[in-house]
């Protein structure tokens, strides 16, 4: 048992990173980190258009082997007997379509389309399909408006059928020479079990359900009447996608001989069903019911679970069956921007380096909630959750002839605080309670003050993951998953999470007095969320400076 | 007639200046300007109260004193017959109220108070007698409701009965001390003129009527039933002051033998009476009908006068007639904050040094109208006009993850201008049209985006006056006006201005196409100022966001 280890691929937005546990204890044996060629970062922006972001799919397979190879290098592992990985679990970001053709071959591969950005693999942050995300939202709700129940009411740019539509419309070539546009998360899992008859993709259900409009309750993908009236292309796509999609608890299949002599890997273990990578993340840092992973860095990504399968959250990007943890709902939210805005402010706004941060901290440490009369909106970047609008900015109030720059470092942190509050508010009015937060990404380990203050606004305590590589864990933990349910299929991945999640010692917990001016702060924060957010709500405004005021020179 | 000259007196608020002028052409000949005593720079703060800014009365004489030997020591002076300075014209800050005792001599002479901040000049910027101000305008709205008329709805606590009142609920012993309470503005002159009979103290409109609630339609100040209910005391001041207050088209007598020897001047040539320094400097710079004067510095002053006088003008802080020119109404106005805003941006938030102005113009002045994306409200320190209302704070909002601080502060340019903008848009609701602006004070020279900016908002050509010290040149011009008229009693203040008042070559004309955006973005920062600044109205903010983005992607 002790020699049984399991191997995760996470695919990220710039590389690929592996990570070697041990099955019988959870310890992170080894990891590695290989960039994507060619681009930028492995990124191919088009200089006319700012919205294009696309990847060759064969620099995803070739960071792959070369991070195997730098794995295999580490003086550690010298020794390491490679047949004792037992098990592959496999995450990459999505939603990002790759056109394939029907042996299941990238389109990018192909001599005429090898400088064609249109036959790479669609990023995810690619927002070249606005107008097609309109389409879609506009036709389901005039033909299917249950399409929209599950996905905060709003089709968004960035998912798969969009972004499929967009190339219908610009190029013709490429769209008829795809036989079916495959998800990265589900594009690995068939390139490693040897799938080369793209009928036989198989496809997951978390990128399914929560970028294709993927749900049971409609029998699988949109039908094809609705797409067919999109173009009558995506309605010959949808007759390539399988009838039910699959969790990360099932196989996709066995690692194939080929791919098995590539790695030095044993061939014949299983591959499990690939998953977007917060969401695997969120496993990776024990995401359970009434438990919230928020997955902060530049943006938030909040993944939760529930048990409850009749939920209803408007305004909540993604609700899906059996996404995050098979037998469960996973709920997918999140805020545009995050650390990004710190970053505007320090970067940007004031010029300052990085590092300034750390004295802003410090300072923004010593105010008391309220002190500095200031609240702002966390919108620069839009609003995912839960207005679903990006055509919002951002909004900083409450400023005398002397607010210094870390009163309103404070204030940028409150407000993405708030904003985090809403969304749990959300979560909570369809019956999803949140009793404590799980932390993981770049900013926690780095921004105390951060923590505290959520830990303040939210009211419930703020853990921190330990592991600073949650998602390829997660990854490695359905690898192991995969493999021990071969011999105890009943096995929960929650008996993994308590080998393998570990949690830092470091706890934030909410200060009463601060939790209780928060309260008033919040309904403030909530006055102006719904002047400038919605229509026709939000009327109040002109007791907000005079409420801040006096919250500011209130005896403390 | 080319030997004979007029001297300005210009008490500021750290400093009196000296300014000499050539009658017969209007040549500055001369100027100096000497510094207060004691404290800092001039002013007596309390560690314990961040409200109290106090004087002494002594160092004004001992500083007008010491500038007139300043003056004489000039070399290009040392021939000068001083005999040739005709007449002296004086301007005070204001509202700064002296108690004096029953023979004109400041109470702070006494030795008994000369450690009592109370006895001493109370400052224009003192701002203990908040809650004395409110009482007053309570007590007017309820049985004297005329009284606010032309103050803008408010008693202001900066103002000449608010801080007597406020001495008598904290100092009953310099307030029964006191024979009379009489403004700097009126202290100066009575001093020259040899005044040492309290009740023969001369009351200049300016003063009176702008912060002493002085108007002839109720009989001069207000009634002793009125201050009585008060305070008693109150009503007793009342009774040592003139019915009738003077315009500085009189005299306030002659420059008395004791003054004429201390500062080496002619006795008997006529002193004139005194007035608010904002006000003499409207005069200096060119106020006429349909000409707006703005001075501006830290913060806005907008003189105007007008033919009418029937004004009925809410939210506009003070309409006197006769205040500035005699036989015009005089209207004050102003903004809390301007330049002081900038200086916030720069120094307080961005931490950069008074140099980084000139980087932030370049910058700013690349920029469209519209461009940024931003809107801000120009409330860091309240509101003067048209709110009247101190509890309220600064607001900026449509940030992106981009916007840069030269964005932001043209934005906060921008704002200034939209609240001057609101001012003479009701200068215009009550028929007193602007048709050209005259800027003087310590911004319009050093900032062209400023000046661009506000020609582009207002829609009117903007000027600046040559002098830049306007302030004492209108004084001197007074002292000219009131030598002048002793020989031709006909003549105008007018016909003086045609040659004192000197134009900056440098006109800030106003662009159509800017003018066109700047209307729509002024229709924004309107929503913005009713919906934050009063109740029940202002409740259209969903579109603030969205109108401001779509501005900054027009086409240019």
């Amino acid at each position: 048992m002790n020699n049984e280890f399991s191997l995760g691929i996470d695919f990220g937005s710039n590389a690929v990173r592996l990570m070697m546990v041990n099955i019988s204890n959870g310890e992170e044996v080894a990891q590695v980190a290989q960039l994507y060629t060619g681009g930028e970062d492995g990124v191919f922006y088009d200089p006319s258009d700012v919205n294009v972001a696309r990847q060759s799919p064969g620099s995803y397979l070739e960071a792959m082997v070369a991070a195997m190879q730098l794995l295999k290098n580490q003086r550690e592992l010298s020794d390491f007997n490679w047949y004792n990985i037992k098990g592959i679990g496999i995450d990459a970001t999505g939603s990002t379509p790759i056109p394939v053709d029907e042996q299941n071959r990238p389109l990018a591969s192909y001599e005429k389309f090898k400088d064609n950005l249109n036959a790479k693999a669609w990023m995810w942050k690619d927002h070249t399909s606005e107008s097609e995300a309109a389409a879609i939202t506009r036709l389901a709700r005039k033909i299917r408006p249950d399409y929209l129940k599950f996905c905060g009411g709003t089709y968004f740019s960035e998912w798969f059928w969009a972004k499929m539509l967009h190339c219908a419309h610009v190029d013709s070539e490429v769209f008829d020479a795809a036989f079916t546009w495959v998800e990265f998360s589900d594009y690995i899992p068939a390139v490693l079990t040897g799938v080369n008859n793209a009928r036989k993709i198989q496809r997951n259900i978390c990128a399914a359900g929560h970028k294709g409009l993927y749900n049971e309750s409609w029998g699988g993908y949109p039908d094809s009447e609705f797409l067919g009236q999109l173009h009558p292309g995506l309605a010959i796509v949808r007759e390539t996608l399988p009838h039910r999609s699959k969790g990360v608890d099932q196989s996709a299949g066995d690692l194939c001989e080929e791919w098995a002599r590539k790695l030095g890997l044993a061939a014949g273990i299983p591959v499990a069903m690939g998953a977007l990578d917060a969401h695997v993340g969120a496993i990776g840092a024990g995401v359970n019911n009434h438990i919230l992973v928020k997955i902060i860095g530049t943006s938030s990504c909040d993944i939760a679970v529930t048990d409850s399968h009749s939920l209803e959250l408007p305004g909540i990007s993604g609700i899906v069956k059996d996404s995050v943890i098979p037998g469960f709902t996973g709920i997918e939210g999140g805020q545009s921007a995050v650390g990004d805005i710190f970053r505007w402010f320090v970067v940007e706004l004031l010029q300052r380096d990085e590092r300034y941060h750390g004295e802003l901290i410090e300072q923004g440490n010593e105010l008391k909630p309220g002190q500095s009369g200031l609240m702002a909106l966390d919108w620069n970047n839009g609003n995912r959750n839960v207005l679903f609008d990006t055509n919002l900015s951002g909004l900083i109030l409450g400023q005398s002839l002397k607010t210094r720059d870390f009163e309103v470092y404070r204030a940028l942190i409150e407000a993405t605080a708030f904003g985090a509050k809403r969304i749990i508010d959300q979560l909570k009015s369809g019956n999803v309670s949140i009793e404590r937060i799980i932390c993981t990404g770049g900013i926690p380990h780095k921004n105390r003050l951060f923590m505290q203050v959520y830990a303040d606004v939210l009211d419930v305590p703020v853990y921190m993951a330990q592991s600073s590589e949650t998602v390829a864990l997660g990854a490695a933990m359905i690898g192991a998953w995969v493999y021990l349910k071969k011999k105890d299929p009943g096995i929960e991945i929650f008996q993994l999470q308590e080998k393998f999640c570990k949690i830092n010692e470091q706890v934030y917990h909410p200060v009463p007095e601060n939790v209780q001016i928060y309260k008033q702060l919040y309904e403030i924060y909530l006055t102006l969320h719904d002047a400038f957010g919605t229509q026709g709500r939000g009327t109040h405004l002109f007791s907000v400076m005079k409420e801040l005021l006096k919250i500011k020179r209130m005896k403390r």
